[in-house]
């Protein structure tokens, strides 16, 4: 088995940052995944994940806590915060848990830093199957730029792989299903770049992470953040892992999203087969739920949101919905539950932009209906701050020919007539349409 | 029909600029042609391309004259000079020559830099097909870095699509096949970054010419130089052109070929079906023949020219050889007619880097002999300055298996045995095998 | 005599950019002429400067336009385009308005584009004193980013040298007593770096312009733009210059004081003896007459106006009001004429920044009141969008001893008390005091 | 009394770095002290310094160990390692090897780096005069990129101050009189830049520093490490420490001085009055003693070791050598003890560079002998890798007549002419000469 067996399709699930941020507990991983269960599962969504710091007794809201005291076993590995975690009691780790949403008939994430705690390096604790200690393992000058929790690894010491086996055995003892390892997907992430040990830094890391994977025995999802990836090492993401970030963090505002129209410009071509190059969760609904400065609901417009979901779906995104789910509004679960636009997602292939300016962007892709038919998707962006008209015409785009198919608009649910020369949208501020060809 | 039909397979051929810099003339174009029909053709080298500066005058050896007067029509439009280029008088153009060519079963190339002349601004000539006058179209801040002859066109003028496209109507009269469009493929080749008007310095302008070419009636294949291209537009490079450059120019030394393999790493997976990444020419044989400083043979070992064709061969980069073909020697011309290696080139697929160190590099790809029956190329290189032993485990490898394969040199051109679970081989210095696995 | 004789005091004076832009004329040179000598002369404003296009016919607003005919002398030397200056007609170039300014009793300055007009390396012109031609002495690789009329001079020309004192003999007969040279006195000017001829491009094109002055008898002085000027070169610029920009051009609004304030952090200790770090025009009044989207007058706030009076005095940067003079208003005009203000920049010394942090800056500086008994400056800068109280303590100045001192407020131009332990003033938004100590 | 006033000549002294690495004992510095004693302070030589690394115990040779165990006391202050400074056992810290080197007649210095042992943070130690303990004040990402033992303080703690005045109080206890503070003069330094607290990383702390200096009740001279400090910083540098590196660590080969014209020439204006901008160390003599790769007698040419003490002299650059003293042969020792060019570095003013171009550099200086006579100095410099004549003339020359003057050449002890229109030089490859114009 391949790693890119793991992943046949983009990933689509939750994720705890941006409603708990660093301080997420049982209670509210439980509760969303019955969410999802009851809600979400239907239509596709199925993976669960506990984003950053469950290891850390003293977090308490979105930020981080420099030098604070971590939970971790006698091995040098994180262990979650029973305080927080109360399942994981007595050495029990995230089995528990995981056990509960495996039942729901979901899967379940957790998200690391790359890396070995600092405090490990300072007690000198043991690294399994070896007779390191945690100083022979760390390399000091790989830090994080924005968490002080751990080191990078040196991937030259004779520690390095045990480590993150370790951790992977760990893991599969806790039946875990997806890991999100952070810190390690870009250039901008690591404050110490001139200590790297490979071409890039990180890939070194990334490479023995992708073997501890293979040997642990079970299929784990490989998601690697944050962003931007550099599309130079394109082939190394592929090679080693199913999801990775083409931006820093994305929030709830309209100018994260008009970035992406470039980063999947950059990367078009590049998803597919297992591999997805993601364009980060989607702060839809209630968000920032314990954050220092107040919570609030996704503050980008109805047409924005929209927006957003069509070019992640387009583009073929891993989509991972950052809501708290208990409490979604009417609005936010249509945008979850729209089979059309979440078929997209899934079954198209070959995403190409047409065009990108400015004012507005276009896309096209196929989709075969299963029966090899020759089904197209055109999905047109207004990029402007004021309402305009959106327009593809036949002779930008070389692939097949736009005119003369029956036009289904995949947010109104139906068929609005046959193309032309030019298909057009008259579109709102933000605002964008995806239409199917047949 | 599509731009990716011009060029089937990675383009062969030759190209004046290694031998005779800025001042190639018509002798030596016909005279290089004569030798290619002779020696070459049977093994697949067509195109003749004639290198930078044939409208100028003074050209008398490889460097530029700042501020020289060139040969234009009355369309601000550049001609070859007659002194250099007899038959071009009275107006004929490139035609004699490339007519001479296609008798003998060839195909003729030239060079332009992009843009107008500047010399066309200050006289004011027209631009055909329109009202205007070449002020109104040269943009004063688009230079090139290391020419003066031309502005780039400013891409918002009215006139700037119809003098490329004049240009091209023009070539196709001249029965051209092959355009190499220079200082257009880099950010870095533009003195003036901060005016350009795309994305990328150049873009708006390889979309024009493209546009020409389609335009113009004729199967132009189009390459773009001097690298190093940007990956991030790959997707651009593969709408618009038929080949670009990884790096900037390629000379006879074995650092421009350990570059090269950094490069052939980050572009791996981008070529194929009519687009071919380009390393750029190959500086074998008697080169430089009229430069300042004196002419040479390839000053690299014999064991470092082999590894440039292996890489550029397993790479599928185009081979455009920069000899003085009539001085080829025995050794030169042997790394020329290799048969087995040429097949490579031209009809294997799907290269891969299997791993790259300071000090080895090994790739495979694959060949299904016609008879889709799965066989495989794998090159192992030594990077090093001295003999070592390269290996490819059967671990390196997830997409085949390694193991019971007949394995046959390419360069030795037989049979060496069976592979166990490592291939290996010994090697010189900067020295390199390609074997072929049954 | 030295060049930094030619300066002793920060200059004072009028510049044409601020309010004419590219196009200028002779009424409006001599009316702004005629209004300082009637009411700012006694305030020891003297300088009326011409800025720049002054050669070009068809200039009319404040942009530039690529490619546009300039008047030229058969010596490749631009002169007044005679359409917009009548008196220069017949080659009399601008020695008519030079004579009336003086006349004034006030001083004529001119702009001049570092370089060579490219018009006349394509006529291929002479260079007076020489037998070469324009094409030999300019360099196509030394191009402006921003203004397409003139290639550097390729300083290793024999006729580079030549050529800028030919101007200056010009400037000369032409009783010029202050030149501006643009486009020389940062890096990021010059949009082709890697071709420069020295240690910063510019440099050497800065060596031969002192040294055309020094021969040209006359004692012009040299004013350098645009900034950032590096400051790794203060002692290039102290050899050659009286005066260089520390930024790009300053405009109406705050943000661009704002950023002086770590421009003069960095230049303190630099000024003085004839050399004048310069913090460029003061864009006071009615200003942008004819530009292409509307005239205006200075959008900054009262408050912030006095704010940019005082830095600019304290710091002793020179003294360019950009206003057309004829339209100054009752609170424009007391900017210019408050002697207090205009004693600080004339007459202190050594200038030294207390602290600066993103709410507040604080500068003191000396005046020995003729009588070397040791009065102070005290200027306290509230950088913050709103009210707030701005201190200094004793403490926070090691040099002498902030006590005890009578306290003069110099914009209310009267006593307020005696200083104790700290000085302090309640400032509105980006407010500002000066305060004399005795 | 000003931090001025404690180095009112450029310091001059040895440092244990150069031989010892990170590893030096007290046995060394002892010996290297008497060593000065007996035969260097006559000549104005008196600060031993021990350098990186004292309370280390593991410390053996010239490299770190990343994560190594410090010696500390309750106050997360490291204390000197007695394993190799047997002296500081019981507490007693560098105290008795004060006491010994003040003996001498000779001043002790000390190295640290900036910021507070990690080690401190993770046994959560308490920091003196406050209830903080070490994990409140160290910042986690304020890193060093070469050395893992501190992290950089956090300038925003209540604790930052408390922590560097308890630094500064045991000092003055141990009666210190020169502290080297590293990883503090530049901005390449810092691991991670963008969490600086202040406008370059490092300001914030070299204020601290300063304050704490001035509190301790001694003199101790603040010497600031790496460089190449930057310029824009000039102000701050000199209103808080008295020598700033100019580069990176400097060793015995050519490029290292070859480069430290440009430095030179950057910083001209800046020194004097008891501020240094600083050249580094002349590793002269027997150097590397205990290197893993072997030790090695200075590796320049005598031609350009006595080059890099003419430069160092003329741009008054502190002087601290390298070498094990004990070891000196005769040439390292007639370098040392030149009493005419130490002269030229502790009495000469305003030294100014001539001209520099890639073949030779000049210098000239000032000296009034003590009767305010007006003497100069020249120095001329062959940068070129083979034998040339290095030349000034009196154009070259603003501020006083070259000619007419009695030439001395100050290292071969006599007068040599008078000078003539052009003073000259036929020098050696990387050769120099330092002429006194009487």
């Amino acid at each position: 088995m391949k790693h890119t067996d793991f992943a046949p399709y983009p990933p689509m699930g939750w994720n705890s940052w941006d409603c708990y941020g660093a301080a997420v507990n049982e209670e509210q991983l439980l509760g969303n995944a019955g969410y999802m269960r009851d809600h979400l599962k239907e239509y596709g969504w199925n993976v669960v994940t506990c984003d950053i710091q469950w290891s850390e007794p003293s977090a308490f809201d979105t930020m981080y806590t420099p030098n604070a005291p971590l939970c971790m076993d006698e091995y040098s590995r994180l262990i979650p915060a029973p305080n927080r975690f109360p399942s994981a009691a007595d050495g029990r780790g995230f089995l528990p848990i995981s056990r509960k949403i495996h039942e729901m008939g979901l899967l379940f994430g957790i998200h690391i830093m790359r890396g070995i705690p600092r405090q490990a390096i300072y007690s000198r604790t043991k690294i399994k199957g070896t007779d390191l200690t945690a100083d022979k393992v760390g390399d000091p000058f790989s830090v994080c730029g924005w968490n002080s929790d751990m080191y990078g690894v040196d991937v030259r010491s004779p520690g390095a792989q045990a480590y993150y086996d370790s951790l992977f055995e760990l893991y599969a003892e806790w039946e875990i299903d997806f890991v999100k390892v952070d810190d390690i997907a870009t250039t901008g992430a690591h404050a110490n770049d001139s200590h790297c040990h490979g071409p890039m830094p990180g890939v070194g890391e990334i490479e023995m992470i992708h073997k501890a994977i293979m040997k642990c025995g079970r299929p784990i999802v490989l998601s690697l953040s944050p962003g931007p990836a550099p599309v130079e090492y394109a082939w190394m993401f592929k090679k080693n892992a199913n999801m990775w970030r083409l931006t820093n963090d994305v929030w709830d505002n309209w100018s994260a999203v008009a970035n992406m129209f470039e980063r999947c410009e950059t990367w078009q071509g590049h998803g597919g087969d297992g591999v997805w190059p993601d364009c980060d969760m989607l702060p839809f609904g209630h968000i920032n739920c314990n954050a220092r400065y107040g919570d609030n609901y996704c503050r980008m417009t109805h047409d924005e949101q929209i927006s957003m979901m069509n070019l992640w779906s387009i583009f073929r995104s891993p989509l991972i919905v950052g809501a708290e789910l208990r409490d979604c509004d009417e609005f936010t679960l249509s945008l979850l539950t729209n089979a059309e636009i979440l078929r997209l997602n899934k079954h198209s292939y070959s995403p190409n932009q047409i065009y990108r300016t400015r004012r507005a962007a276009a896309w096209y892709s196929h989709d075969d209906n299963g029966d090899g038919g020759g089904e197209y998707y055109i999905a047109l962006f207004n990029l402007r701050d004021e309402a305009a008209t959106v327009t593809v015409s036949a002779s930008d785009v070389d692939e097949f020919d736009i005119r003369g198919r029956q036009i289904r608009d995949l947010w109104a649910h139906k068929d609005i007539g046959v193309s032309g020369d030019v298909i057009e949208a008259a579109l709102p501020p933000h605002g964008s349409v995806v239409y199917r060809l047949k």
